[in-house]
């Protein structure tokens, strides 16, 4: 019984994804469709490409992964077919696969008449190319039954790190439906093997609403109700917090907002 | 392993789309359970009537559909089962099956015990007339067992087109969750044949901000981010999108809002 | 084929909730997965409980419930699981669980490796103890096998009645997502083996927009369009709906709001 997983932007009240997965049954009856998201943000495909990499790694060997959010639907962008650890990933090459599908990576073309659904409609590729993909797959078919393979995808740029004596400035990558403020700045840089909170780091971020200097800790009790707090996350990243709210309407922080870090040399 | 999907209008937050799981999965243990969409608005049966019938022609044989999008529920309108086209509808009588159990179409009354959860609240058939019949049909009951045959069932109006000389006027008969516009206007209307952008058409809607006219196109990348496109839709039927936005709010457009095709005589 | 279901507060957008499913399909292949509810309002536990136990009472005998709505998470309160009325509950014990895993009850403490993702993150056990729970539980673990057994979980707090003359006062226990008010008065308190609309009880209601007598009723449309009506709700206790509208949102009234009825002597 192959596992496909849906991530998308298509939202609630419609029936999109609902056509894709009877799309996959009708190829595969026997498929076991996992709802992963619908409720990416619009044409977002960085937060598509981030909750599709939150999930992915916790599922066994060879899940077909399915994301959509696919503004350029129809368009140039190439419809693809990546293999990866494993597990297959099917989508846009706009980098919403990216992050999930890490490398070492092949990728190849969907092209193949079997993995379409004839006509396809310009503009639900996920209907008419992506769940077919995924019901092929399912069903027996192999990576490099869809096409052509191709050298490279696109991929989201990380945004770089910089730094400077002993101060380390990365960004906001994602902000979760809690508020959380998802960090690039990867737990390497800190000395979390000690006990908890025994970090020396001060952390800054630069929001709309002013400057903020959440304290270090390791989760959200940490810290009384209503205080932010700086913590390794369980996607190994720095992460920012407001306990009991929203960090990202407190602070008046997104994804792109400069964080700061100063680690002390000990 | 029969297929159940479910399309309600009970949102994000309550138990009530969870209970109607339980009680199909009580009686039939071994059924695959697919969410269609739990999002339409609250008690907008046109909504769903589209939600459904967007994703239920892409299911296999075989498979029951169930809608519950109920404003009516425990009050005179029927709780009825349709077969159509090889697979079973079950949902009020109110026209949130009409669009989706398309005729030709056997409809049935639910009345016997069997396909209810006494004693059945007035205000939740969801879960005690039309899961437990969801439930007994993929354990194996046929249709006629769950009550006597009806003649004809509530149907949503279609909009009517009006034509004069090239004219063509219908209407927005959804807007779905990236703000685009689907109309009445079957895509028969338009030479679709040519190649892409061949169409010569004018399509004008008259919305709250102004009167607007897309060009025609055949996905949303043939324009500029922020112009609003006409094009032929996944589902058979002119639409109007803005690229990278959302053409409702551009526009003030809404269900109902008049769209006009001019299309010129070649 | 063992179920499990998922309650959560994870909300739309993310991917921890398709995280959590990853774990239980990799320790168990064959559990059928559903999803209760992810749209749980961020943090709120009451409203959580309330989700699951509106749906877990439907499902079949061995079905695991796992509910994840933690703002403690990581801190003293405990991970627990509960064996009652034949289902398996787990998440935190801060209350989630105890309107659903209704006494009789046996809990334990989960503290076995065997039950645990290690190294735990300290914000997100639903990824790391409450998935590999009810993935080890689907594969044949036993109860026991979690930890110790403890003697009592943290409830939540029923309101209290208060009872004078002919007059008991309850509370607005959760708003649903149609705007319904669902109070703590029992079915109990109402002479409802009568014909309908043969109640003769007064109900009012103290909003912030002023006070309120919704008449008794049935359904929804045993009243006019626009209209308050109070009727025994679906979970057997008096609720309070607006017709085709909110109620909550017309009275002002939230979690919390006093309701006050007089029953009639007859």
């Amino acid at each position: 019984m192959p596992i496909v997983t849906f991530t998308t932007d298509f939202g609630a009240g419609d029936g999109y994804a609902g056509a894709m997965k009877g799309v996959v049954l009708s190829l595969a009856p026997t498929a076991q469709l996992v709802d992963i998201t619908h409720g990416v943000p619009p044409m977002d495909v960085a937060a598509g490409a981030v909750a599709l990499a939150q999930a992915a790694p916790l599922f066994p060997p060879g899940t077909i992964h399915v994301a959509v959010v696919d503004p350029g639907v129809g368009g140039e962008r190439a419809d693809i077919l990546i293999e990866s650890g494993g597990c297959l990933f099917i989508g846009p090459d706009n980098g919403v696969l990216s992050l999930a599908a890490r490398a070492p990576r092949r990728a190849y073309r969907i092209e193949a008449s079997m993995f379409r659904r004839e006509p396809v409609s310009p503009t639900f590729h996920g209907r008419d190319v992506f769940a077919p993909t995924a019901g092929r797959l399912a069903a027996g078919a192999t990576a490099p039954d869809a096409g052509p393979s191709v050298d490279a995808i696109v991929e989201l740029g990380a945004p770089p790190l910089y730094k400077q004596g002993g101060v380390v400035e990365g960004r906001v990558i994602h902000v979760d439906s809690f508020g959380n403020l998802i960090t690039s700045l990867p737990a390497e840089l800190f000395a979390v093997g000690g006990p908890a909170g025994a970090v020396d780091a001060q952390v800054e971020v630069e929001g709309t609403e002013g400057r903020f200097r959440p304290v270090f800790g390791r989760t959200f009790s940490d810290v009384s109700s209503g205080a932010l707090i700086a913590y390794i996350g369980s996607g190994g990243q720095l992460e920012i917090a407001r306990r009991d709210g929203s960090a990202a309407a407190r602070m008046g922080a997104a994804r792109g907002t400069p964080v700061r870090v100063t680690i002390a040399t000990t």
